[in-house]
C-alpha cells in the first residue's frame, strides 16, 4: 500500500449517516426504549459512606413490600476472589469487577453498589431501599492520591498484591501499579541544557458526562440463556464480562447492543448488565435498571484526578536534551491502570535524547477510574505542553517552531519503548503554523491572548469482524460487531463501497447482537473506522472475488479472465456493472455473502493534533472565555470527514470543559457534592465559539484506504491550549485542573 | 458420498429443541407481540360480493372520524398492470398480487379487500370501516371448476392472456393454464389391459388452518425505508413481494419473520405487509394489522377444490399398462398454478408403460388458492390411490403387492419427464408390509375395514444461507435465514455440530432478518433440513478448515499435518479438542465466522409414504371413526427423528381432517358461510388415535447425510387410505371429498 494519498470516489465524500433519520425523528432504539411484557424496574442502593465495612444487610422488610419481586446483594454473585479474566481489552480482575456491581464485604466510595431491588415499577423499588437495613462500621477514607501515597494513609485494600507488594521487603500500599519508563542517560541530558524548566501540576476528577444514563435490561431465561439489552461500547466485552461473573460460557449470554446517547470510554466495563441479570435469575423476570445523573456521577465513570511533576531541558537553540517525569494518578476504588497510557504520553510528542517516567496507580476512595477520550493523555499533555510554552517563552522561539525542532517523526523513539513508523506531526505542525488562525495576529486588547499546545494518542487496532450480503438490487447489508458511538456506521459502510464502485447509500450497514457477528472488540481507542472499516475493505475484496467468479460462469470462461475495475467488471467486449451483475445472481447460483474479521498488525496508527485558542480573562471575576479555536489534526485519511470535524470539535469541546469547568467537589467526608448537571458544568455552545478544523492527511501506511482514528487525539491538547492562552492573556500560568475562575482569580490577586 | 447410511453422534439423536423453552413459557415472540412507540392499528373492509365491478369508494367520512390516521384504497398503490416479477420461488404477476391485496377495479371473491383504516385503536379503526361508502355493481361469478369451464360461463378476468388464449382463434376462457403430459402410446397400453378401472372425483376447498391468524406490523420510515414484522414461512420472499408492489429496490425493506404459528403454505404470499407499510406511509406511525379467523378463512389460504378423472389399465397380473387423467383445480380469483404439481403427482408413485395427464388452472370467484403440504399431490393421490385399490380388489392381489409391483424406482420415468435417481419407495412399501400395523388381523366386527394408500412429493432444494461464528467457550452461533415452523433451529443446528464434534446444544441457532443473513428461499417444499442443513454442514467444513490452520499455526507446521477427527485436531502427539482451540482463538488472531450458501443442483429429493388406516363407520349417521392409523415414509435421513414424527402424525392428521370433514361451504351467493373454527371443523385430539409412525431410511445421495426432507408427504395418503378403507369396511366407494358422514350416510342409503 502507498503512503500517499489515493484517489477515491465515496472515502473522503459527506454522504448522510445511515442512522441519520432515525435519529432525529426519534425512532431509534435506545435500551430505555426497550420494555418487555412482564417486565420488572429494578433500583440500587449505595453506599453513603466513602469507606466502610458492611456488617449485616437486612432485606426482609424491603422482600416484604406488596410489588417487590426480588432483592439482591453482593452475596448472590458467586464468590470469584482472586479471579482473573482474559478479556478482550486485557486483563480484567473478576472479583473487582463483582464486588463494584455489588459491595461483598466493604464500600470503598460513596456512591458504592450495596442492594437492588426488582419491583413492579421504579416507586416500588424506591420505596423497597429505604427498607434495607445496612450496618456499617465506617472506615478512614482518602480520595487524594498525594495523600494515599503516604506512609500513614488507609490501606484501601489489604489483600491487594501489586507489582510493588511483590518485592522483597515491600510494604501494603495504595499503590496499584508502578510503572518505570527511561532512555538515554538523564543526568547528562540535563546538563547539556541550557534552560530547564520543571512544575507540579494538579488534575481534579472529571466524568466522561455522556448523555444517556447507564441502562440495562436483562432477561435469565428458564433454559439457563441470558439475554441482555444495553447501552454499551462493546457488545462483546459486555458479554464476556456478565458470563464471567456468573461463571458461564460466554456462549449463554447474548447481548444486543442499542443505541448509545455517548460513552467516550465509560461505558466499557459492566455495571448494571450482571445486577439485571440476577435479579432476573431471582424473579423470572426482564428486569430494567436505569441509573439517575447522581448514580453516574457517584457510581460510574470518572476518569483520574492526581499530580505530575515534570521536567524538561533544552538548548540555548530550542532542541530538547532531557525530560523527567513524576505522575501518579487515581485508580479509584479498583485498580485502573489509566496511568499507563498518561505515562507512555507524557513525552510522545517531542524527541528526547534522554527521559525518564515514573507513574503510579493509586487506590483512592473515589469511583473506579474508567478510561475518557484517550485516557491519561489529557492530564499528561497539561504538564509538558505548558513547560513546551514555558521554554518558547524563555528561547524567544515561536513555540509552533520550538514543537518542529523537537517533533517525534518517523524512526524516533518513544520513551516507552517503541519507534514510530511514518507519522503525521510535523505536517499537523505546519498545517498549524499555515493555519489562517495562526496567520492572523494575536487577539488585541488587555487580557487577551494566544495559546497552542499538542496531543498524541496511540489509536488501537484489534479485532473487528463484519459480513456482507449482496442484494438483487446491487445494494450491499453489511452487518458490524463495532457498536456506533460517532457515524461508523457511515465510515464502515464507505470503506466497502469504495472497492464495488457503489454509493455508501448502496450499503445497508447495521450493528448487530453478539450472536449475529464475529467476535468484535470495544468501540473505543479511535480503532473502529480503522479496524472495522478495514474488515469492510476486506469484505468487499471477498465480494468482487465472488462475483468476479460468477461473471466468468455467464460468459463461459475463467476468472482470471474478467477484469474488475470503477465497479464494472468485463471480459474483452463486454461488460456488467455491478448492479446488473448483482441483478443476475439468483438466476445463475448460490447467494453472496462474505465474512471478514481482522486484527490488524500494526495496533497503534499514532494520531497528532495541534490546538489553537484565543482566550479572554475577565480580570474582575477570573472567568475565561474562549474566543477562537483551531483544532488541527491528522486523520490520515478522512473516510467522512464531516464526523472527522464533529470528533474534533466534540473532543476539542470536552478538553475545554475538562480545563476550564469540570471536577467532582469531594466533602470533607469524601463524598462528591456536584453530581448533577447543574452543579457539574460542561460547555454549552452558549459557552462557546464554533470550533474552527483542518484535516491534515497523511495517509497510514498500513491501512488500505490510510486511516488512522481520530476520536480521541482531540481532547488532549485543549487544556494545555487554554492555559497557554491564559498566560499569555494575563501572565499567570495556572497548573491546576479546572482553572476555574476562583483559581484564576486567585492566581491574579497573587500576582499583584 | 455414499448412498449408505453412516455412523452419526449427533444427527439422529433427540436434543430438546433451542427454542423449546420460549414457546413453552411464552416468551417466543410472535408478531402480535410486537407493539411499538405510537403504532397504530389497521382493520381492512372487505367485499360482501364474490364478483362485482367498484364504481366508488368514499372514505371521507371515515378519515374525519377522531382517531383514524389514514385511509387506504387499492388505488394508492401504483398501477402494476401487466408487471411480472421473478421471485425465488417462480413468477409472480404483480398486478394480481397488488389488486389481491387491495382490489383496484373489482372484487373477485367474497372477503376481497377494498379499503384498510389505521387508527389509534382497532375499535376505532372497525367504526371507521362502517363509514367507507362502497358502490358496487355485481356481476355474475361462479364457484365450481367445471361449471367455469362451460362456453356460457361468466368470464373473470375477461383481459386475461393465458396459454390457452395465446393459441390462433382461442376464446377468453377462465382456463388460466393447461397442462399436457404424455408418453408412450395409451391407446396401445389401455389395449393391453385386462383390466380397466375408471371414476371421477371431486374435493371441496379447504383452508390450511394455521393456528395463528395473519399478522403484520410495518413501519415506513421518514428516510424512505421500509422495515416488516411479520408472521411469514419466507421472510425474503416477503420482502422482495412488498419492494416490488412498491416498486421499490428490495434493499428498501428490512423483513423481520417473527415466530410463526404455522403456516403449511398459506403464509408465503403476502396479504398484510404492503397494506401496513402503504398505511404507515400515510401516516408516518407502524401500523399493525391481525386478521381475524373470517379474514383468514375469506382472504387467504384456501387450497384448490375441484374435479378429477382418472382412468387405469392393468393386466391380470397386476402390471399397470396405461394411465389416464383429466384433472381441474380451483385458481380461485387468479391464476394460481397449483394444478401444477397437482398433475405431476397423480401417476408418480408408479411406473406406466403409457400415460397422459391433462391439468387446467380455473378461476372461479373464490381466494386465490395457495399451497398447503404438497399441493395439489393430495387431491391427485384421493384419486389414483382408489383406483389402485379398486384393482387390487378386482385383481384380488394385496394392495401393498400390488403397489411393490408397479412401484417406481431408481430409473423409472415420471410422466412429466423426469427418471428417478435413488428413491425408497420400495423400502416404505416393504416396511409398511412388514408392520405390526399391517400384520395384525384387519379389525373384525361389523362396517370397519382396512384402507392402504401411498403419496409422493417432490421436496425441494433451492438457495439457503447460514452464517456460524465460534465462540470462546467452543460452542458455535449459527444464524439463518430459514423461518422456524417445524423444528428446523435443531435440525439445522445438529447439521452444524455433527462434523465439528460438539453437541447440538453447544450450537446457538438464530432465525434472522433479511439483513441479517444470505438470501434464503422459503421455508416450504421440505426444503429446509435438506438444504439449509447443507449450508451448515457446509459452515461446519468452512470452520474445520480455519481452525486447522489456526491449529498450524499454534503448533508451528502446515495446515496439512494437522488431522481433524472425532472432534480432535492434533499432529503426532500433540492435540486439541475443538472447545480446547476455540479456548485459544481470541489470542491467536482474527475471530472465525464463516458463512455457507448453497442451492443444490439436485432440486427434487423425492419422498415417498405409505399410510394404513383401519375405520369404523357408524352406519346410522354415516360417521367414519379412525381405529387405528400408521404413517410410513423414507426421510432418507432422519435428522431430529421427534420432529420426522411430529411431521409425519402433524400432515396425516391434517389429512384426516381433509379427507373426513374440512370444506368451504358457499351459499348460492357464492359466499362462504363456514368462516370459523365451529363451523369448519379440523380434527382434535379427541377425534384421533395416536398416529403411529415408521421411518425409513433410504439416504439421499445428494446430500451430506442423506436427507431428503419430511414435511408434505404425510398429508398426501390420508383421504385416499380412508375411502379405502371406508371401502374395506361398508362396501361404498367414496369419491367426494370430504368424505362427510352425510355424504357416506347418503351413499350407504343409495347402495342399500
Amino acid at each position: 500500500m502507498s503512503t500517499e494519498q489515493k484517489k477515491f470516489k465515496v472515502i473522503g465524500t459527506r454522504p448522510i449517516r445511515h442512522d441519520g433519520v432515525d435519529k432525529v425523528t426519534g425512532r431509534a432504539v435506545y435500551t430505555n426504549d426497550v420494555n418487555l411484557p412482564g417486565m420488572a424496574h429494578g433500583k440500587i442502593l449505595r453506599s453513603p459512606h466513602a469507606h466502610a465495612r458492611i456488617k449485616s444487610i437486612d432485606t426482609s422488610a424491603a422482600e416484604q413490600l406488596p410489588g417487590v419481586y426480588a432483592v439482591a446483594t453482593g452475596k448472590d454473585f458467586p464468590n470469584l476472589k482472586d479471579k482473573i479474566a482474559e478479556l478482550g481489552e486485557g486483563m480484567v480482575n473478576l472479583a473487582h469487577l463483582v464486588t463494584n456491581c455489588l459491595a461483598r464485604d466493604t464500600v470503598y466510595y460513596k456512591g458504592h453498589a450495596v442492594a437492588a431491588v426488582a419491583a413492579a415499577n421504579g416507586h416500588i423499588a424506591e420505596e423497597a431501599l429505604k427498607l434495607i437495613k445496612v450496618e456499617y462500621e465506617v472506615l478512614p477514607s482518602v480520595t487524594w492520591v498525594l495523600d494515599a501515597m503516604k506512609p500513614d494513609a488507609p490501606v484501601i485494600h489489604p489483600d491487594l498484591v501489586t507489582d510493588e507488594l511483590g518485592k522483597p521487603g515491600a510494604k501494603h500500599t495504595n499503590v496499584a501499579k508502578h510503572l518505570h519508563f527511561e532512555m538515554g542517560d538523564v543526568e547528562a541530558g540535563f546538563k547539556k541544557a541550557d534552560v530547564i524548566v520543571e512544575r507540579e501540576f494538579k488534575f481534579a476528577t472529571v466524568h466522561q458526562g455522556y448523555i444517556e444514563p447507564h441502562v440495562s435490561v436483562a432477561l435469565w431465561n428458564a433454559d439457563g440463556r441470558i439475554t441482555v439489552w444495553t447501552a454499551t461500547q462493546g457488545s462483546f466485552t459486555a458479554r464476556q464480562q456478565t458470563a464471567e461473573l456468573f461463571e458461564l460460557p460466554v456462549s449463554k449470554v447474548t447481548v444486543i447492543p442499542c443505541e448509545i446517547g455517548g460513552g467516550f470510554g465509560g461505558k466499557i466495563r459492566v455495571y448494571l448488565e450482571p445486577v439485571c441479570a440476577l435479579l432476573s435469575k431471582k424473579c423470572g423476570r426482564p428486569v430494567k435498571i436505569q441509573m439517575n445523573r447522581a448514580d453516574v456521577f457517584e457510581g460510574t465513570g470518572p476518569t483520574p484526578g492526581g499530580f505530575a511533576k515534570v521536567k524538561l531541558g533544552a538548548t540555548r537553540d530550542g532542541k530538547l536534551t532531557a525530560g523527567e517525569a513524576w505522575m501518579a494518578y487515581d485508580a479509584g476504588a479498583y485498580p485502573a491502570g489509566i496511568i499507563g497510557p498518561g505515562a507512555m504520553c507524557v513525552f510522545s510528542c517531542y524527541e528526547f535524547p534522554a527521559a525518564v517516567v515514573d507513574g503510579y496507580d493509586v487506590i483512592v476512595n473515589k469511583p473506579q477510574s474508567s478510561a475518557y477520550r484517550a485516557p491519561g493523555a489529557t492530564q499528561a499533555a497539561f504538564a509538558t505542553e505548558q513547560l513546551i510554552d514555558e521554554l518558547a517563552a524563555e528561547l524567544k522561539i515561536d513555540p509552533i517552531e520550538l514543537r518542529l525542532k523537537n517533533a517525534v517523526k518517523e524512526g524516533s523513539r518513544r520513551v516507552d519503548g517503541p519507534v514510530y513508523p511514518k507519522i503525521g506531526f510535523v505536517e499537523t505542525l505546519e498545517a498549524a503554523k499555515n493555519s489562517s488562525h495562526y496567520k492572523s495576529p494575536p487577539p488585541k486588547g488587555k487580557n487577551v491572548g494566544r495559546g497552542v499546545a499538542c496531543g498524541f494518542w496511540f489509536n488501537a487496532g484489534l479485532k473487528s469482524s463484519v459480513s456482507a450480503s449482496v442484494n438483487a438490487d446491487g445494494s450491499v447489508n453489511l452487518l458490524e460487531g463495532s457498536t456506533d458511538i460517532g457515524g461508523s456506521r457511515a465510515s464502515i459502510a464507505m470503506q466497502l463501497a469504495e472497492p464495488l464502485g457503489i454509493r455508501a447509500e448502496d450499503v445497508v450497514p447495521k450493528v448487530v447482537d453478539t450472536d449475529s457477528v464475529g467476535y468484535t472488540d470495544v468501540t473505543g481507542g479511535s480503532r473502529v473506522t480503522y479496524a472495522t472499516g478495514w474488515a469492510a475493505y476486506e469484505a468487499a475484496q471477498g465480494i468482487i472475488k465472488q462475483m468476479t467468479h460468477r461473471a466468468a460462469e455467464l460468459w463461459e470462461c475463467k476468472p482470471e479472465e474478467v477484469k474488475f475495475a470503477d465497479g464494472v467488471f468485463s471480459k474483452n467486449g463486454t461488460a456488467l456493472g455491478f448492479k446488473d451483475l448483482a441483478a443476475k445472481l439468483h438466476a445463475t447460483g448460490e447467494p453472496i455473502v462474505v465474512h471478514a474479521a481482522v486484527e490488524p498488525k500494526v495496533n497503534a496508527t499514532n494520531g497528532f493534533g495541534c490546538h489553537i485558542a484565543d482566550v479572554e480573562v475577565d480580570p474582575e471575576t477570573g472567568k475565561t472565555k474562549v474566543l477562537r479555536y483551531t483544532a488541527v489534526q491528522d486523520a490520515g485519511k478522512a473516510v467522512h470527514p464531516s464526523y472527522v470535524e464533529g470528533q474534533m470539535q466534540g473532543g476539542a469541546v470536552q478538553g475545554i470543559g475538562w480545563g476550564l469547568n469540570e471536577e467532582y467537589f469531594y466533602d470533607a467526608d469524601d463524598r462528591m457534592r456536584n453530581a448533577s448537571f447543574l452543579d457539574y458544568r460542561i460547555p454549552t455552545a452558549l459557552d462557546l465559539p464554533m470550533i474552527e478544523t483542518i484535516i491534515v492527511e497523511v495517509a497510514n501506511p498500513d491501512h488500505p484506504y490510510g486511516v488512522r482514528g481520530v476520536g480521541e487525539v482531540p481532547i488532549v491538547p485543549p487544556p494545555a491550549a487554554l492555559a497557554n492562552a491564559i498566560c499569555a492573556a494575563v501572565g499567570v500560568r495556572m497548573t491546576d485542573m479546572p482553572m476555574a475562575p476562583h483559581k484564576v482569580w486567585k492566581a491574579l490577586a497573587e500576582k499583584e
